[in-house]
């Protein structure tokens, strides 16, 4: 067999987990809560699988629950969607930003990718016989260089690629980057894929600049939610796609023959779930507590905080530290102090090293107090 | 947007799903039960969920599944498997299909279907550029030509597909299939695809040819299963895949950022579950009680039983009761007569028509008598 992926190796997720388990390390590494998730989520699941909703969900997902979704956009961001047309359920974001990649990419396109990026994005485009154009986040506030963008676009430019908030260094969109955004796309047939995971976990105030608020650009855009981000549930693998009604189309194309349709019984449990708007608008504030609390925590340690915004992640400089590369750094912590991270180099097709590592902080108080109190050795 | 797959419409399964929803019709068309499934299976993703299994689980599966995976093979087959290096859990075995061939198939490559075929196959292949090369099963036994395809071998055939029990027929490989499979791909680098979702629904005690029964073939071949099909639980989108380590490692590099990972709870569910080997030893017997009943009452209508030895579908002939094509009488015995079935011309990409449809008989038995009640009348 001809490798596709000839230089892909394990997810560094699946790395720093495992790594964790060897050496019984906390672990705040891979992105998922440890606390216990809604119990009332998980009774209408078993309710659900009592009732008999264990067989074939529709290929674009239940319907009370596409229906559910458009109220909540329409709530939070003002734009109507089609149930019926723009939402799909996928299972997981992950999916969704595979799925999205595969309906439009052909042999020799350009996908514009910021990075640190998430590192699902480069494989997905290479697997799709793409090519991946990467442009660096700006070193330490990792916002995004437009100029640098607009230099970038060719006429095979097919994507680019967003997530906001950002994993995994928590900078989000503001309205100046919506802006830029679309003075370099309008006129062209560049698509946009919207990495939205981590939706509602901003914090501070900010408003989440979701591609959704603004229709001229969902036009040309893919946006990508999770329900295990949200609800805490990363392993139940429920997420959702939001369209145009024509990419929507194809989008299911692919869809229907990749998974074809999700778990059922979280489908409708997740449509009543929803209903109670407060089962997403406590979120930011839930979260925010998290992260003020670690913040605290750290304090005491020589790590230094970067600029975070949102996503449950936050990433601490260690040059403080050691002037090893972080994935040597993060292997060490693991192994001599117990506390698993993940090395943000490994966002970098080529490794680049800023010595910054990231902790999820989406953690009981006492895995984080636990956490802390093994780094302030460090 | 220029589409991938121009010519790829709404799988029949949803449409024929839509149209018996739309006119009440019963449903003896998408292939899934409608009584309840195990309730000891419920319980037990209850109790996972319960017992905090609600995040990611491994990015291959859940060890326990796995191991007793590779116990179960062992026991059917005599074929010892690697849990850690061969197995991995995947959303359904549509998503187990699209996946292996999205591992290895490379632009131009030709992949050998037969048909009739279930409809994701061919919409894979194009999906990943390559070229689906078409060849009919001989009417009306659906066995394989194994002349013609020694005929369409090619220096590009990347992989042969096979359906064991076959969907839509029923058809199953028997030992001589596997010595031709065997004396065409060795020496070559031609994969196998093998499909076993129907495993154990294969009746009067004719064995699976599992393509898990022959190491040497196992080498180069991904095998697909569904815990959806065999539970009654198909919209818990649970199977697995099983290859050879070195395909696997490939396999696990386009999953990992497809869906990243399944549904934790029912993986524990399932790992415990299939301990008691029971879980599966009864399901021949049991679906073969409803096959064979529906055949009783089918007997006194003017359809005509196609042979059929394996899966949860029967097909029929209408030859003496209409020269209508195959989509057109079944969405009309849908419409008039209330009982929706699934066209077998949709399972040829040439609409062949041979006047056959498809049941589904995975259904209680009262659904069965109310079905045939009204084909009497046809
Ligand atoms: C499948 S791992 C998903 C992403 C994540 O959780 C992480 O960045 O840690
Ligand atoms: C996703 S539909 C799966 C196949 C099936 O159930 C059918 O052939 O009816």
């Amino acid at each position: 067999i001809s490798s596709k992926l000839p230089n892909t190796g394990t997810t560094i997720f699946s790395v720093m987990s495992a790594l964790a388990n060897e050496y019984k390390a906390v672990n705040l590494g891979q992105g998922f809560p440890d606390y216990p998730m809604n119990e009332a989520l998980v009774a209408k699941v078993n309710e659900a699988m009592q009732a008999g909703f264990n067989q074939y969900a529709p290929m674009q997902g239940y319907l009370p629950l596409r229906e559910v979704l458009a109220e909540k956009v329409h709530f939070l961001y003002g734009t109507t969607i089609n149930p019926d047309t723009q939402i799909t359920i996928t299972p997981g974001g992950t999916y969704g930003i595979y799925t999205s990649l595969t309906t439009v990419l052909q042999p020799g396109d350009e996908v514009i990718i910021f990075e640190p990026a998430y590192d699902s994005y480069v494989p997905n485009v290479l697997v799709n016989g793409a090519i991946p154009i990467l442009i660096e986040l700006k070193f330490p506030d990792y916002k995004i260089d437009w100029e640098e963008v607009r230099r970038k676009i060719t006429p095979r430019t097919k994507f680019i690629m967003l997530n906001t908030p950002h994993n995994p260094t928590g900078a989000v969109l503001g309205e100046s980057d919506v802006r830029q955004l679309r003075s370099i796309v309008e006129g062209t047939n560049i698509f946009i894929l919207s990495d939205e995971v981590y939706e509602h976990l901003i914090y501070d105030n900010i408003p989440h600049q979701s591609i959704l608020r603004y229709p001229d650009l969902l036009e040309r855009s893919f946006v990508t939610f999770s329900f295990g981000k949200l609800y805490h549930c990363t392993g139940w693998k429920m997420g959702y796609c939001i369209s145009s009604p024509a990419l929507m189309q194809e989008f299911r194309k692919v869809h229907q023959y990749n998974c074809f349709s999700c778990h059922t019984p979280s489908q409708v449990a997740l449509a009543g779930f929803l209903k109670d708007k407060d089962s997403y608008l406590q979120l930011s504030g839930f979260m925010q507590a998290k992260r003020d609390y670690f913040h605290r925590l750290m304090s005491g340690t020589r790590f230094s905080p970067m600029p975070s915004y949102g996503s449950y992640f936050q990433c601490y400089q260690y040059d403080r530290i050691s002037e090893e590369g972080d994935a040597d750094f993060a292997v060490r912590i693991t192994k001599e102090f117990g506390v698993a991270t993940v090395p943000v180099s490994a966002f970098y097709q080529s490794g680049r090293d800023h010595k910054v590592i990231r902790f999820c902080f989406a953690k009981k108080e006492e895995t984080l107090e636990m956490a802390v109190e093994r780094l302030v050795k460090v």
